[in-house]
């Protein structure tokens, strides 16, 4: 697959363009690729995610981390933004996240409310905004206006908009589960017909195909092309794949091939990065750089 | 049914007049009937649509398909709208789809959220809104208040509303099902009542006429007769029959004659044509706008 | 000149790019080129010019001959277009003219206040609206903030903004006049900075250039190159040239093609149309489109 | 003329044409012709036009004359319709005049304020508003903007505007004087194209040609021509005539039948009315109505 | 002096560092300094600065000597980012020109109005925006109050102002003149006190010291001092030095030293860049960036 999306094809508005050719083009591996440092575990996981490595509780640790990685850019809920980002601002963009929820509650009816505006984002000088979509949640309709209202506003101000497309609720589960090539599918192109500017999901999984509804259960999909398949349902929506929990270094290696060589624009990892000490931290980082993102390069025309 | 309904009779205000000329005279069929192309599915269904066609997946085959066909307008959600459209701007009318949902959580409860606003459409260029109300659904009641706000606000604008009008609920499955003469017919009405211009229904069926209520068990129509029915249920409305799942050539222009024989504006076909390769769909669509809908000429008085 | 600018230069937004292209490839000539038929002089000069041709002191007169000469648009003030233009909603499309004045107070602070909005113009389904804006008047100041929020106001909602660049004041009196060279190249440069998508100026004069400040008193122009000045100096701006006052044939055919020749993407011709009797209005229509319109066509890449 | 213009012709929307349709056909004459009694000279004029009938300056002497004599509406403005309207409610239409100024300072700079609002209109259950427009004044700009404030607002509640458009400025009487034919067919047709629904206007003067602008310098109109050239420049707007200071019985009739005949949809006497003691005021009113207004009905085609 | 003002020691808000630190940097010198190419000379003094070097006369001339010079930013109008911007977003940087007037009507009362909005500066992805305050002009008061409004938004939307501090009108030349230093050192502290983040200054002139207030009519001021001085009034508040017409190369290159060299944070050259042909432009601007700019490099402490 050589014919990448390249920002040339998006009809994009000149506000969303200078934003995410500074994302792709000004910052992280610099050739129209991402790779972005997610912080936002603590919210959403709670404390658990920094025993593994206890400085980075400190978010000044994943703002190191992503300065001396060179990310493309940092994950923050407003409130780390607001306390973490002055002495990184303008160094390392910033994607600010608008909503988020705890893990506490139960997730059968997963609706991830609005923490913080476009406004805010601008205010705090962020180059794009995060949000939570539960596709296929029973709060699924609440969660699409709550959606539809920020969709507008970023458009009025050239913000663009990274949807983590999650798929979840009971429905989804009976049908395959959250990371099967049916809901992750299904997954990519709500967040394209919705208006998302990029979309962030999980790679599809591919056994028990047996589960999924027709024509899936019959799919004949290798690991590859069931990502090519979904980065297609994706259209003109740049698609991050997340790294999830932690892998060794081989696989994570192979993960980020395996996304790149599919189509993605870019990778979004988190725990795979900041649960490792600095330095290690810092290797694994440059090795995806060099290695992986570099193969992919996707030029403009202008 | 020679006395078909046309602009003249329906008390429109300039800019809904408009519109309303732009999609049926100056564009489509051109002579007061309309073939519109839905491409929604992708919400509303998920990717298993684009299976049988494959190109269909990419947005563009359908933009191709409505240009090259001479459609009246293509249906699009806002995602799709703003990636999409901009290289057919004014070429083929857009009709933007102003609420949506995926089919994975129960449909029990049946409501559609807004995800895009009438000024969204206006922004865009488009030469109507569509809106999906589910008739009879429990949660009629905040369908019903979230379409009065979009209605006014188009009728403020001059931005015509066409009505996806589905019977849904436990209750209308209780007297007969979603496509019976009962469900259609009331739908129908309703959508006149609250106020659409353009009303987009179901075939009715006259299968197991014993399960609805008084006095439609009686009922002595035949399905001429019945799609006859409906479209005088919505009155000053213009109707649109959908095509629903793929059909056989045959049964696809026999629909196609009944549908606008008893006085149907127009159609909206999606999946008939664009799960169809690009020549067959061409093929298909040239002959129904030869074949038939050029047997159902409106002309205005002005 | 075979460099014309076209849509595909100017960064426009889908909504603005769907109307311009409706008026410039569905209506009138319909090769990307414009024939406007103006009918603000009843404001902005007085029934008078209506004694030449009486029957066209009724507006129907303009709107029949702007359908059956298959005009780009019809330009009306607000009250205008609410009581001619049901009939001829879609056949002929609306610019709707935003501000005007009479000519009988002082032209000394010439200021043309708002009569309408962007919102009236869209909710009368026009396709563009029209502002003057009278550069280098004692009350520019006002004009230019009158101005700016109409523009956002369209930018928000697709609309595009046709600006009548018209040079007014003692000072521009005193420095060689309205219609000198330099007064008409610094009108056009001025609609380029301030936002237009369109502008219409009057053909530059080029005697009595000693009167100009350097260095266009100096200037060597002939007639089409200072045309062509003009043009450039409008930028990716389209250009349309106004008639003025009736001229005899030739001399209208030799501006109309004088102005395209030079770049310009229309002509803008009112009473030298609608003060000829209905069959001379159409067959010097005919001839414009034919002989000069013809030979101008831009393509589009699309 | 048996032309005569009638509701059919001005695309109205459904509230304006019911409240037209209550004045014209539900009171006055009743033949769709109107008979208005204004009683704004307190604020105009002051105090000084009631001297000739004490009982006048009582504003429920007109209401009676109104509701007895059988009126089209009775203009007021805000303070004497919330003192007077309340016992005549229903039975008398009120048509709420919106601005207003004393007579005391200069009129140089002629401008009427705005001292109520179209909401106002609607909360009394006023049938139309009234504007004074002072065409030509060195104010025009700012009457022009407060205007079409009022007439969007009067739009959207579907309110009937009545302008008074009446000439004035320096420069008005320098090219004639504010009643010469030059004139009021300015102001006629600036009413028009404003988006008055009703304008009322003065008789224009004929004599003075020598001083009026060409053409009109050099007008051969009679009386009768006269008048049919104002109300050809307002277009679709219905034309009423006012009275003026009081005229002896004859001269008053011949007044109106040179109006009427001439296709003014209606008169708007005043002083000519409440100036004579009630039993004189029924009874002109009365002759009026029976060899005047009897003569030029308009019939409606619904 | 070696105590240069960095963004360390503005009190800056998250939103105004990054979009500072980019432009300070990220782009341009990239040392802390700034070299910005502005263009709206088309509308402040007319086409006629575009005659010494054609080209120049299309923005995307001044485009492209940007991006190829390596500049900190453009300046531009509305219109001018609107149309010029999209190649070049995220590649150059945007200084958005709020305010605007042409040169045509006196500038005895100069005043220039807003034709833009801090939001479209955040639509179109800017950096910065640009004002331009005439300090002491008679319309300094409504002047102050636009500036006030317009500042709040910013300071709201962390969007840095760069204030063009302009001594105009009568009173600033009957004490010395707008380039006096009496009236450069006014301008500086008063752009200072009112909250600008950046004041665009010009060179202050030391002739004709008797013509100033005391006591600057007795400066000893060298050239070096002077500008010194009129630094320090900016106090926090970075400065940049214009330009001013076009200069001979050493000319050129001796007052960026002494401006630089006095603590100046950058300079805004205009005329004397884009008026040279694109090689010689760009050979000019090397020079200043390797012979002057890297002598003054600012460092940050985070």
């Amino acid at each position: 697959m050589s014919n990448f999306l390249t920002l040339d094809d998006m009809t994009l508005s000149t506000g969303k363009r200078a934003r995410l050719y500074r994302l792709l083009y000004g910052h992280g591996p610099g050739n129209g690729t991402a790779l972005f440092l997610p912080i936002d575990q603590g919210l959403e996981h709670g404390p658990v995610d920094f025993f593994p490595n206890p400085p980075s509780k400190d978010p000044a640790f994943q703002c190191e981390l992503a300065l001396r990685g060179g990310y493309t850019g940092l994950v923050f809920q407003i409130g780390l933004a607001e306390k973490y980002m002055h002495a990184y601002a303008g160094r390392v963009p910033l994607v600010l996240k608008l909503n988020g929820k705890t893990t506490i509650p139960s997730d059968d009816e997963a609706f991830s409310p609005q923490c913080a505006t476009v406004e805010d984002a601008v205010r705090l000088g962020a180059d794009a905004v995060g949000y939570t979509l539960y596709v296929g949640s029973p709060a699924q309709a609440e969660d699409f206006q709550q959606f539809a209202d920020l969709r507008a506003e970023a458009e009025a101000l050239g913000m663009p908009v990274i949807v983590w497309a999650y798929p979840r609720g009971s429905a989804i589960e009976e049908k395959g589960g959250r990371d099967s090539i049916y809901a992750v599918d299904y997954a990519a192109r709500t967040a394209c017909e919705l208006g998302a500017d990029v979309v962030k999901i999980n790679l599809p999984k591919l056994d028990n195909l047996a589960a999924l509804p027709k024509p899936y259960n019959a799919l004949a999909d290798d690991e590859a092309a069931a990502v090519r398949r979904v980065v297609e349902s994706a259209g003109r929506t740049l698609v991050l794949f997340s790294g999830g929990s932690k892998l060794g270094d081989d696989d994570l290696m192979a993960k980020a091939h395996l996304c790149m060589g599919a189509g993605a624009t870019g990778l979004i990892f988190g725990r795979n990065m900041w649960q490792r000490p600095m330095d290690e931290a810092l290797a694994i980082t440059a090795r995806i750089k060099t290695e992986v993102m570099s193969q992919y390069p996707r030029e403009l025309r202008g």
